[in-house]
Formats: C-alpha cells, sequence, structure tokens
C-alpha cells in the first residue's frame, strides 16, 4: 500500500526538499513519530506500507534489512530515532538551545526504552492474565509510574517539554501517552500535568487531522 | 573516586563554559563514549566515578536514579547517548549537514542496540561455554558481521564515516570495535577497512592519551 501524505499546499517549495519514502510495516510502531512530525510540517512524503506476509520477499530489497527506513532521495536513512530527529530538524520541531535539545534527545531515548518494556510484554508468548501481572507488578510500578512522576512535575511549570515552544519531544509524549491510555484509561488520572499535556498535543490541528485520517491499525 | 579530567590549557575559556560533571560507576561502559568526546573535545569536567557497593546509597541522589548522567552546571541530563551527542556538539564532532549528522545518530543507535545484546551474553546467568555458543550461533551471524559488511563496506571509500570529517560516529565505531576486538582478537580480520578506521581512531592523539592514563576497570 502507497499514500501519498499531507496537502498540496505545503509550505516549503518542491524543488528544494529531498523526496521522502517512509517505508515501514502497515502499523504505527516505530514509524509513527515520524508521520506525526511530517504532518505537523507539513512534509510531503510517500507512506509505504509493506504488510506482514509480504516482509520476507520486501526484506532483502531494503538497505539494511530493517524498517522504519527513510529514502532521502535515494539514500537511506535506518533507526526510528534518528530518523525523527531528522525530520523534527527540517519541520522547525529542535530546540536552538544544544542543552535543550539534548533534553529531548534524551526524553525520546526513555520513551523508545519504555515502549520496548511494554512492547516486550505484548508480543510476549504468556496468555492474558501473566501479561496483566507484569504490567502490574513490574512494568507500571517501576517504569511507567516514577517517569510519569517526573514528568508531571517538570509540565507542572511549562507550556512546552523543552525551550519554551513545541518540539519533537511533545509530540513523542502525546504519541506515547495517548496510545498507552487507550490500553489503561485511567492510566494519567493522577498526572493531571502530562493528561493535560497530551490532550493538547492530540488536539494540535495538523496532529488531530493526521489521527483522525490515518489507516485503521492494531499497532 | 573523582578525578578531574584534561589539561588546564583547553582552548575554551572556562568562563564561557558550564561546569560539568560526569557521574557514571568505576567503569567504561556506557560513560566512556562521553570521556572520549571530552577527551578529544578538550572538554574539562569531573569524572566521578560510584563504586558498586555504594550504589544502592547513591542512587537515591541522582536525578532520576539512573546513570549516567551528566550535570550541566546545576542542570542533570540523562541517556548515554543524549550526553553524548551533547558533548560531541560542543567539541565540533557533529556534521553540519543534517543528513550526515542523522547518519550519525542512526549509526550510534545501532551500534548501542548491538552492544546492548553483546552485554546480555555477557551478564546472563549462564556458563562459559553457553556464552561462546550464543555469540559464535546467534550474536556474531546475525547481528554483527552484518553491521562490519555494511561498514566496511561504507568505510572503503571514506575517510571518516560521514560529512568528510571525523565526527563522534568515528569515535563510537573505535571505541566499540576495539572494545570487541579484545575480546575476538581476529574479529576484524576480513573488514579491514573497519580494522583502519579502528587503528586510526585509536592512535589519534588525544584518545590515546586518554586510553593510556584512564583508569583500569574490567568493563
Amino acid at each position: 500500500m502507497k499514500l501519498t501524505s499531507n496537502s498540496p499546499t505545503a509550505i516549503r517549495a518542491a524543488t528544494t526538499m529531498p523526496e521522502y519514502k517512509l517505508i515501514y510495516f502497515n502499523a504505527r510502531g516505530r514509524a509513527e513519530l515520524s508521520r506525526w512530525i511530517m504532518a505537523y510540517g507539513d512534509i510531503n512524503y510517500t507512506d509505504e506500507r509493506i504488510e506482514r506476509a509480504d516482509w520476507p520477499a520486501r526484506k532483502s530489497t531494503i538497505p539494511g534489512g530493517k524498517v522504519p527506513v527513510l529514502m532521502v532521495d535515494d539514500k537511506p536513512l535506518p533507526q526510528s530515532l534518528a530518523i525523527a530527529r531528522y525530520l523534527a530538524k527540517q519541520a522547525g520541531l529542535i530546540p536552538s538551545d544544544d542543552l535543550d535539545a539534548a533534553y529531548c534527545d534524551a526524553l525520546a531515548d526513555t520513551l523508545s526504552e519504555m515502549m520496548a518494556e511494554a512492547y516486550k510484554i505484548l508480543f510476549a508468548k504468556i496468555d492474558e492474565d501473566e501479561k496483566k501481572k507484569k504490567y502490574k507488578d513490574d512494568l507500571y510500578p517501576n517504569i511507567i509510574s516514577p517517569l510519569l512522576h517526573r514528568l508531571d512535575k517538570r509540565l507542572a511549570d511549562r507550556e512546552w517539554f523543552a525551550g519554551g515552544k513545541i518540539t519533537w519531544a511533545d509530540l513523542m509524549l502525546g504519541l506515547v501517552f495517548q496510545g498507552l491510555r487507550k490500553k489503561q484509561p485511567t492510566m494519567l488520572k493522577e498526572f493531571s500535568s502530562v493528561e493535560n499535556h497530551v490532550n493538547k498535543v492530540v488536539a494540535l490541528p495538523k496532529i488531530k487531522q493526521w489521527i483522525d485520517s490515518q489507516p485503521e491499525t492494531p499497532f
């Protein structure tokens, strides 16, 4: 499946921008942050989605054999966060101050590690009750809750996560906790600053438009 | 243990630079790349090393409860690669071209994932024979060797990994494969471009000086 995203009235002149193609499974997963960033930044791209059944045949045609990969004209860029950071730069979503930019990088790595732990449970070959137990006894108290406490404190006196304006860290925060909240509807209840932040991010008109129009997939 | 590193003749005026303190275990591990970057860039810092026995008492005093953390004046920056990228920026080790900078980010994540898999085996509660088998049957053929093939091809016609000049990706490449080569002396034998690259990086005068003078630790 190929989808060409975003409006033809994109701000940047097409001639000055490389041609982008994001290759991933037909899923949100590790590509969705980059899709949000491109939606927010009016970056035109081809959203190439590989069906699971086609992956064994496609794998050897992908430089490095892994997805997501972003084709920048004919040059492949692997690694989901490297792709997202690069696109965030093009979309003006990186703080100009080096330390603020580093805070965004650190949050991205922390959220990515947290999601890797969550996926480990989600895709483990154990039954639903065991998954619930692992979430309740380990993932939530040891990883998710301490992070939510820190984020709630930080966001209590800031409009945005770093640098006084919206960055890719805000988009990732919104994406990740919106996703987790769908599975655990009360998760953010005692973290009102985080909850408000997530609500603010998903209500951004271009993000809302992308969420409402994107293909329905289980992950 | 506290060590104050690098020469007092550092190029930058002390007044314009923040005070840096890198807090980690008394080990190379996930802090060593940042130490190499600071050695290369003549960045003064306090190298605070926590002994394992002292960790339970210190953990609660560390913002976020995890190391490495870089104190930038009084502000804590967590996450080893966010720290390294920030310091690389200060040391002039990030390419000015966005896509070249993204290639460095992607390599850093790929090497970091590879090392995480290597550490999993190294620290697994299995005997030495089982570790050797996991290395031989899984880690080397599925993860290390494919990456070495790609890197060897890339470095065959380039003096540096990205952007035509030395970057933090070259330092990380040197650090990681020098470390693995110590454990597996023939590892780079069929990858002469990678081997030459590693040798070139570890022979850089400031890197050599740091390697020769750093505390001896098992990891």
